[in-house]
């Protein structure tokens, strides 16, 4: 690593953080990476998303900025252990969970903590599916704190990336997201189920337009991520389901009225 | 053309006449286009996806294959003049609607017809829009006919589009494609109307998720096209609705449910 160069550690190096690798090494940052499982970080390195696969206790000694990209219960885990034990050295620490309200719970008493949340992603983990555009254009939201100078510092970093940072406080964006994405993914694994209760679910699925092809694509991705994200949001995602289902039941009303000849 | 050259006719040049055009022409067709917009039709053949802008007359009096690439009820209308001044040269004539029954009602009264619906499409219509490969690896349903010979040409044409031919009943393939592919596009419709129907939504499209982004692409497709098909094909299109419905009313009482530690 040259002299001058800053460090930039990331926590969990699948899809989104060896991403986060990719374009960040393009913008001139060294990136040191850490995973659990450490041959997740050698594969990232492989792909070229990495300069260093490092420790844990490396990263939170050594880095500039640090980016949370683990799923929600270890982003929690690791803010408490933040929150106890300060990083030496960075002072900005992001997160990239799809629900906010529970991140800014424990993450608004770690010093330099930014929450935030990457609008992109795909259906394939790990990082062999990563890519350095995976950001680019996708607006980013991030939890403004009381300092301005960190969020200012958390904003234009993302910007490097590539992405569109989007101000936002967390208990709004928990409840633009259930509508804009935890809605969507709860109603494709429904859409899925009814498919594959069919009797030849195999036709069912070769007949599938574009949109169905794009649901079923969605029921793809991991359910073990989803699962923490839908129970700390669930009143939000609840009410958006009973909404759109009542949507729903008023179109098929209406459908079947034009049916009758008064209706007409 | 050359001599031996057999001539195919495709009445409208939108999207998918001019995708079959394009496809075809690859294969070796001669391919001869009408549009009621003739401009729609000069376009075609800009794009390279027809040989000859030509008159319906011409295309029902020369044309060795027929296919109707218009809304269903043009289609209808088609078919109903077809009925009566059957074409001169054509054995094989298909159609592309998205649903078949009310399409075999006329049609199994056409000689050398073969009800046919391509499972492949885009968000932009128009001639602008197509490509020659839109159907290649994609399913096209066919209704068998009872003659055999006749079933064997129309489904080897559709391969020789790049299509996977798939043979269905025409009552079977009106309720699969209610949940495969008009469930989705209603569903999508509704999602948009919610989206549109809160505080910001700007901001709301700003913060979709690549599913949320994918049910409002759907939307940008011409509702004048998708209305005679809901209607056509309405009392499917209501059960699917009301049976995902209930299963969203199902699910936000789970996730709700979650939240009463008895449930846990």
């Amino acid at each position: 690593m040259t002299r001058r160069q800053r460090i930039l550690g990331i926590v969990g190096t699948g899809l989104i953080g060896a991403s986060v690798g990719l374009a960040a090494r393009r913008a001139g940052w060294y990136v040191a990476g850490y995973d659990l499982r450490r041959a997740t970080a050698q594969r990232a390195r492989r792909r070229g998303a990495l300069d260093a696969v490092v420790s844990r206790a490396f990263l939170y000694s050594r880095c500039d900025v640090i980016v949370l990209a683990v799923p929600l219960p270890a982003t929690l885990a690791e803010l408490a252990y933040l929150r106890v034990h300060p990083p030496q050295r960075a002072n900005v620490i992001l997160d990239v969970a799809s629900v906010k309200v529970p991140v800014q719970r424990i993450g608004r008493s770690v010093a330099g903590f930014v929450g935030s949340h990457p609008l992109a992603g795909g259906t394939h983990g790990g990082p062999a599916a990563a890519r350095a555009d995976l950001f680019l254009g996708r607006p980013w939201a991030y939890v403004p704190t009381a300092c301005a100078a960190l969020n200012r510092k958390a904003s234009r970093f993302l910007a490097s990336l590539g992405a569109q940072p989007v101000p936002l406080d967390a208990a709004t964006h928990d409840r633009i997201l259930a509508l804009t994405s935890h809605l969507p993914q709860v109603v494709a694994w429904l859409f899925a189920a009814r498919l594959r209760g069919r009797d030849s679910p195999r036709r069912m699925t070769d007949l599938c337009g574009p949109v169905a092809c794009e649901l079923l694509r969605l029921t793809r991705s991991r359910t073990s991520m989803w699962e923490p994200i839908l129970d700390a949001n669930r009143h939000h995602i609840a009410r958006e389901l009973r909404g759109l289902a009542r949507s729903m039941q008023d179109a098929a009303r209406k459908l079947e009225a034009r049916g009758t000849p008064a209706a007409r």
